[in-house]
């Protein structure tokens, strides 16, 4: 892909109006019937591929018209094997054909040589005896850093190399995000350590939008620390899950945009696909559901801003 | 499967006398020519697919009466994408074939429903409108600890319900390591309060051989540091990462080992199966070389355990 990721993204934010991106994460059981059927009477593992992707063609079509991004999780994908990773292939060729920014939710990470396998797997791709293998390639995946700064720096020369982006996890949504990203050493949290980290990772990454292309994970359960952790890196793109299903509010979400209103995303999934209350929809209705849901997410967001400008 | 992990695993150990195991991690370009000959002709990206398991088919041969288990690092087939990834389920099918216990080296992790995700993905599959979907379906898995220990007990529930095991990344082999696992927290290392961790995640799953299914990580690399982490638990399995290519000696890495001689395991991925000597290998030969790659790796071992017994 050409040029710089976090221009691209930035662009594709101005094009919809809004940072809210919508989470494409399969949970078959949950689907409509008229999508399960098929899966319910055959045992072709494959079925659950089609279903998979017939039921993300659906959303496609919604969400595409109003959001810049989509995000996959790819756990949902890998539990249905490799059925489930077809249908994740499948899925992004869906989103790159509707114009749309593809988000890998993978949290990957290793050491060396491994961290560069993985980085191939999603940005850019291998060359193999003479043939280019693509592998995943999207524009974007979060990278656990975990392993160090060493471990991270093969993403950050894919990302320069074949314009895309990575999302560094700096602090996830959930409680126990307090037993390694919470410890306090030498004064300062892991996680302000690492806020630190991806600040100077991205540094020469930077885009004509003023971001740079490695950005952050910070959940939206946590507005106080996400201030802190702002400051610390002001020009990453932070991607920010747990609105909605996981109990972060928009007013606590927009914590992670600087004044300008920008410099984040919000993600939410099961909110907007699997609402509870859309099993028995036929194809239109579902389709006019689910484009329901993200219209209400992005007025939700847009009113927290209004409220915060206000004050 | 049936029954506890640690068990099957100490039984395989017993049977096979060494704790060394070997990684099949595949580099294409890497492979004999007699190999790589078809893919090199052939822009089908299934050609990929087919050398990854022709090679492993005759590593395979030649290390399943020598070893107990195999280590698949999966970022080196998800590299490759889908053809890649039909390599990784053809391998451990191959594997599992030949008795060998698989273990996966993904470093998953995420929280709640999504680490159930990765779960159901490797450790015993999940049931979708009635069918059974297998996933990847291997022994145990490497997972992280970045997100916290919540984030790690639906793998231990998987361990418990399913029979399986995973390996908790307590401390890895790189220099980066540093940054986030050596912090000191309230005079203890991000490593030492994991270690901690796991022994507790571990204790209801300790089988007949009075080691745990929830076992961890400890690169070969830092000897002294693994002596004190062996400490903290004492009945955890220890999967020792950093031998040989990485520059841990067999002295280094049997530091992770209890007084017993057990509680660990050692792995050897590039020396074994690509030493920089066998690409002009037929395929008898390259079978004889990582028989005997293999058994230098055994001896090695063996030789630093008597030489520790000896002091």
């Amino acid at each position: 892909m050409s040029g710089n990721f976090a221009d691209r993204l930035l662009d594709a934010i101005a094009a919809k109006g809004t940072s809210c991106v919508v989470g494409l994460d399969p949970r078959v059981d949950s689907m409509p019937a008229f999508i399960t059927d098929g899966v319910r009477a055959n045992s072709d593992p494959d079925a659950v591929c089609k279903a998979i992707c017939s039921f993300h063609e659906i959303v496609l079509d919604a969400v595409a018209p109003l959001v810049p991004a989509v995000k996959l999780q790819i756990a949902f994908y890998e539990q249905y094997g490799l059925p489930g990773l077809r249908a994740f292939a499948e899925t992004i060729a869906m989103a790159r054909r509707a114009g749309l920014v593809v988000i890998v939710d993978a949290k990957r990470n290793d050491i060396g040589s491994t961290a560069e396998a993985y980085a191939n797997a999603f940005l850019g791709g291998t060359t193999s005896l003479g043939h280019h293998l693509a592998g995943f390639d999207v524009d974007c995946i979060t990278v656990s850093p975990f392993l160090g700064r060493d471990s991270i720096e093969p993403f950050v020369n894919h990302c320069a190399e074949h314009g895309r982006g990575i999302f560094v996890l700096v602090k996830t949504s959930n409680p126990g995000s307090v037993d390694v990203q919470g410890q306090v050493a030498e004064g300062r949290t892991i996680s302000e350590r690492l806020a630190r980290m991806v600040d100077e990772l991205g540094a020469d990454l930077v885009g004509r939008s003023g971001y740079s292309s490695i950005g952050a994970v910070v959940g939206a359960t946590f507005p106080e620390e996400a201030r802190r952790l702002r400051v610390e890196m002001p020009k990453a793109i932070i991607l920010v899950p747990g609105y909605g299903a996981q109990g972060g509010s928009a007013e606590d979400a927009i914590a992670n945009f600087n004044e300008d209103g920008l410099g984040a995303v919000i993600n939410a999934s099961r909110s907007i696909t699997y609402d509870g209350r859309s099993q028995d929809l036929g194809p239109e209705e579902l389709a006019a559901r689910i484009g329901e849901n993200t219209r209400q997410m992005v007025e939700d967001v847009a009113g927290a801003f209004r409220a915060r400008d206000a004050v």
